[in-house]
């Protein structure tokens, strides 16, 4: 078997924000906890912000404290500023997430903050969540593109990723939050990110707004990328990212990682079977594809004029 | 600029022929024509197959003579049997189609030949159009595995093809019918076929059944492969292989291609323009995503409240 991808689940944070319901607390228990036994190695739980900003994980404090953790599975929290990270390390989470956006229009819109300004908050974050022994990430979002300014150069990206690295940011996110990526320009940045900060751990996520977003995932796993966010059932999006809608669909995903041989870790039934409950959870149809295909050794019996015959 | 790509519409077959309702003789004509100025550089028109057969193609004689024809477009038509061809040979058509299966249970079931027997009428048809300059084109149905068989071994693929070339074929298209490829599967075909037989001329065909159509044209794409059907809005399916789903969207692969900046030859903004006209015409809405995203290049305004600060 080959070296394991990591399949990073962000469905109850990145798909939960935008519902247009509130999800039940216990729902969201209940959904984290079957996740956390499909074999993923990290799930997004919630996100410490506002209750006022994201209304629908207003029950950030409850969720992370009812969920059964499950040893090897990372739990990681979105984090906007240093109240956000004090209330996740008082729930105990592995990891935080911080956000900050590559280009100054998006950044002013989602969080208020261009780059620059986001980059003096994180140092102030990470130097209250010193010595937790949390992990810290960061989101870079639009890294491939802003739907405000459009192109975003990749020595804009670079740059942050050092000055992330510089004050001791472990992991990075690149994030293609409106489906703006495209294989070559992911295969160009993902190879160039590794070879040059080997140390770092990467991270790719993709929105499959423009249906490019396996094929993303692709470029991004020929490119060396080992750790892959997605959502169950391809929920997702962003509240003020405009023309953004879900992430890559997690089964989708490890359906596809599966059938290539590759080690995911994840037990696809099980995800398939969490998967199939966001219908009636959510009140609405998800864009997953093999929830409504079936995997693709899934066999059909042959036509009845063809057995009748033969009767 | 790079070598060009060739992007090969099917919708007006493989789309049409399994919609609910028949698309009016002249709708068929209005939007070929209109594709036929997009920069597409094969159009597969309709199929001479029994009108009982696939009721909806049953103009395929009328559509033939009334569409303009458009120099550097070949016209291509699926050709089931020696009636057929004879039938598209009158039409004065640039290329005839022969399908066959790769396995013998989707062979039997959707052309009630086993692939032996769809052998020794290629050989039927391709005598009948000896001498008459049309290109001999074959399109391998579940070469990627089989909806009631499973898995369709390699071997099996390659031994079809050398027996399509023996007898004078000279195209062959490598048909995922009902989406069950992986991009190592198509690279492993793919790079192997074109190593194998240089002189053929190869062309992928993939369903995006399971999400994974623009990933496996992206494998097909780094194997080498420089032909692709596609179908205008995602239609598509195969009307006796269950589980089939849309073929991969046309607008949605050139849109991939152009952003890495790949040649297809086509313009991009007038087949979306075409596009747009077919949930009208079809009464329903097409599974294509960049009718529904826009292009990647899309910008949007900023918020008002960015804009109103600064007042």
């Amino acid at each position: 078997m080959s070296k394991r991808l990591y399949i990073q689940e962000v469905a109850t944070r990145d798909g939960f924000q935008i519902e247009p319901e509130f999800v039940p607390t216990e729902s969201k228990v209940a959904l984290i906890d079957q996740l956390s036994r499909t074999g993923l190695a990290k799930i997004e739980v919630t996100s410490f912000t506002s209750p006022k900003a994201i209304p629908n994980l207003r029950d950030a404090e409850e969720v992370m404290r009812s969920i059964t953790r499950v040893a090897g599975v990372d739990y990681t929290v979105l984090v906007p500023n240093v109240k956000g990270c004090e209330r996740a390390l008082a729930c105990q989470v592995d990891e935080v997430n911080l956000v900050m956006s590559a280009s100054d229009t998006h950044g002013l819109a989602n969080l208020r903050m261009t780059p620059a300004q986001s980059l003096v908050q994180f140092r102030e974050i990470i130097e209250v969540s010193r010595g937790s022994g949390v992990f810290i990430n960061a989101s870079l979002s639009t890294a491939f593109g802003c739907p405000f300014e459009g192109e975003v150069a990749d020595s804009r990206v670079y740059d942050l990723i050092q000055r992330l690295l510089d004050i001791d940011v472990q992991g990075i996110t690149l994030c293609d939050t409106t489906g703006m990526a495209d294989p070559a320009h992911v295969s160009r940045i993902c190879s160039e990110a590794l070879q040059r900060w080997p140390q770092a751990t990467f991270t790719a996520h993709f929105h499959n707004t423009r249906g490019m977003g396996l094929a993303n995932a692709l470029a991004a796993l020929n490119a060396g990328i080992e750790r892959f966010d997605a959502s169950l059932g391809g929920l997702g999006g962003c509240p003020y990212a405009p023309g953004a809608s879900g992430n890559i669909c997690t089964e989708d995903l490890v359906h596809m990682l599966q059938r290539m041989g590759l080690n995911t870790g994840v037990d696809l039934d099980a995800l398939l079977s969490t998967a199939a409950r966001l219908p009636q959870l959510l009140g609405h149809d998800v864009p997953g594809a093999i929830l409504k295909a079936g995997k693709a050794d899934k066999r059909y019996p042959k036509p009845k004029w063809m057995t009748a015959d033969n009767a």
